[in-house]
């Protein structure tokens, strides 16, 4: 087990109707609140109007800032940056799911940053202080509700880049399960592919021994695994989306990778994907991530066959480790599958054209690698994008 | 899932030499210091001399109180109140096991209570605000280090209560499974039998479905029974104790019972036992667990299946559930005597004859119940305390 630090700070409010207590939580942060969200749903729910109301019940100043778009822009982050400067915002409250939170996130982190706001996901420079962030999660998939990431896209080039600090675990988030009744189905399983990825993530670790973290991922995975298809089959069943609302969050709010080296090349490929073709970052995930599977699994083939059989319930095939361990990943497929995703390219609109640009932006043209696990080069990663043609 | 509000501040640093960040970690909080301790077992180590170096050389005043006893006094506790006044102390840093951070705790919040600390476990009295605690763990059992829960014994009667408050969780706490290298056999073995004690009390809820946090609980039971022999047929063994520790933290900060209502039956009338004949808390435990399982497996017998073949990997007699069930709790008690412990009242020194005044204070006369999945009175509780004999 590696040396770790962990203190994840974010206060959760789980259950139904717990939104009723955002003004009262609210106001322990200061007078003025910004509140973040993106098109009309939460209009639609009511779930804005009960918000208002709170915030404003609670002697709250509410100033708004609408429009966040999956894949959330640069440019309405700097725009949040000023309204803050200028409305003297002391909290911002993001209302639903990890696009707005993370866009929430990035003008929390650039209002006390000097220079420019995107230097802080290119790593050009670093942030010591952010705006306090809370969130009421409509969506339950990305689990920054809960994390230190955020992830933003610049228009400018179609980059998309994740910056993470301690600074942006959020002070306090509500999650009442019944607010995700009304996703999509496309949603619901993008949400689901990506916490699965979350703890995939964390799992494939070169750290030995780590055998309580093992468990709590493979408890958590297999969970997921039980109830997606209880909320996709019965959208209002309250319990079931407890549980995939919990584990989106438990997933990764750090405390299942005390200890790890996650390996996260997955989502920096995926990166490149959502950000040129504006694809789902769910969507996205659940076609690399069995590729990324198959091109690395030599690597370390026991905890493979581990995830294998402990995870995907494959029988162990005690004549090759090599056989369970592609049931596993054709398991793994199976059940992205079953919930309704393509685990191929062409599935999600992704042709071959331009996938050495892809492999070229992720590794920085070749200067850097992605992947602890694994270090993967730009051919690497090429290859990993036709293994996935 | 029941609605929760979760929020752990506790700031874990964990690893190989961690303790050399007290000083710094500590003088966030002020510049007076009450070290707490129990014996010379921590001076015998040199881990006294290298606390004591660390919180010098970051310019911290350090006055001391040490004889903490297993089983922590509350005239001790009145002891630290009126040093924590006199010498106007800013952070209690407990360096120690549970009973150590117990009583840490149980001074830190009678430092700002009005009345007798005494009242706070009683239920006579509650506490809004406590100084701060950070510890320094050295037993891995009673998860204290990340607990809001504190259990002092009042020898004036021999009553031993708990007193539960957020106000206790510390505010950091340090990790080194190094530490726990000189622990004697029976310690270590005491340790486990409380941590996992800890995990059933959480597993056997009422609350239905849980399926994340049964999966969790599971993972960390299973993670602990692996472990268990490896760090007593060797006690250096730093891996094993890594997973020993911080398997013990996770089982009690209170992550694992999200959305749960735990039982604590177990532990309420365990505290007759170690308060009447101050045996250890975990031996104690080691010898209630088992009887009371047997007493009220038949209050959910699906749970206690699951529990038998996911945790205790009975393979399941699917003629009889109840058959299945008990040998589950064989192999428990098969586990505990594994690591040295007895499972029956007369092997801690325990005879027959005090059981009736056991049950008589466990349940105040008769005058309440202990218990949450199953409500246990004054006769149920000396049944359960007659099958342990």
């Amino acid at each position: 087990m590696e040396n770790f630090t962990f203190n994840n700070p974010t206060k959760i409010l789980f259950g139904k109707g717990r939104e009723a207590e955002v003004g009262r939580e609210a106001s322990a942060y200061g007078k003025n609140i910004l509140l973040h969200y993106g098109g009309g749903s939460i209009k639609k729910s009511g779930l804005y109007d009960r918000v208002v109301a709170s915030l404003k019940e609670a002697g709250l100043a509410v100033v708004e800032l609408s429009g966040v778009k999956p894949n959330p822009r640069l440019s309405l982050v700097r725009e949040g940056i000023r309204i803050c400067e200028e409305q003297k915002i002391d909290l911002i409250l993001a209302v639903g799911g990890g696009s707005v939170i993370d866009s929430a996130k990035a003008i929390a982190a650039g209002h006390y940053y000097e220079g420019d706001v995107w230097d802080l996901y290119t790593g050009k420079g670093n942030a010591e202080k952010a705006l306090p962030v809370a969130t009421i999660l409509t969506i339950p998939a990305a689990g920054s509700e809960s994390s230190t990431g955020s992830v933003i896209t610049n228009e400018d080039g179609d980059y998309k880049r994740p910056f993470d600090h301690e600074i942006l675990y959020p002070v306090f988030s509500i999650l009442n399960p019944e607010l995700a009744f009304t996703l999509p189905d496309f949603q619901v399983a993008c949400g689901i592919a990506d916490m699965t990825a979350h703890l995939l993530e964390r799992y494939f670790t070169n750290a030995k021994p780590v055998g309580l973290t093992d468990r709590l991922i493979e408890g958590a995975l297999k969970n997921i695994m039980e109830y997606a298809p209880v909320v996709l089959a019965d959208r209002e069943n309250y319990d079931g989306w407890a549980e995939i609302m919990w584990s989106g969050t438990v997933a990764h709010n750090n405390s299942l990778n005390t200890g790890r080296i996650g390996d996260w090349a997955s989502h920096d490929i995926e990166h490149e994907l959502s950000g040129i073709y504006d694809i789902a970052h769910g969507a996205g995930l659940a076609v690399i991530f069995p590729a990324w599977m198959k091109y690395n699994y030599k690597h370390d083939i026991n905890l493979f066959l581990q995830w294998a059989v402990r995870v995907m319930n494959v029988e162990q095939k005690f004549r090759s480790d090599e056989e369970t361990v592609l049931s596993g990943i054709e398991a793994f497929e199976d059940f992205l599958k079953s919930i309704g995703l393509a685990v191929r390219l062409d599935g999600v609109g992704i042709d071959d054209t331009r996938l050495e640009e892809m492999a070229d932006k992720a590794t920085n043209g070749d200067k850097r690698t992605v992947g602890n696990f694994v270090k993967l080069n730009k051919a690497d990663v090429f290859n990993i994008l036709k293994l996935a043609l």
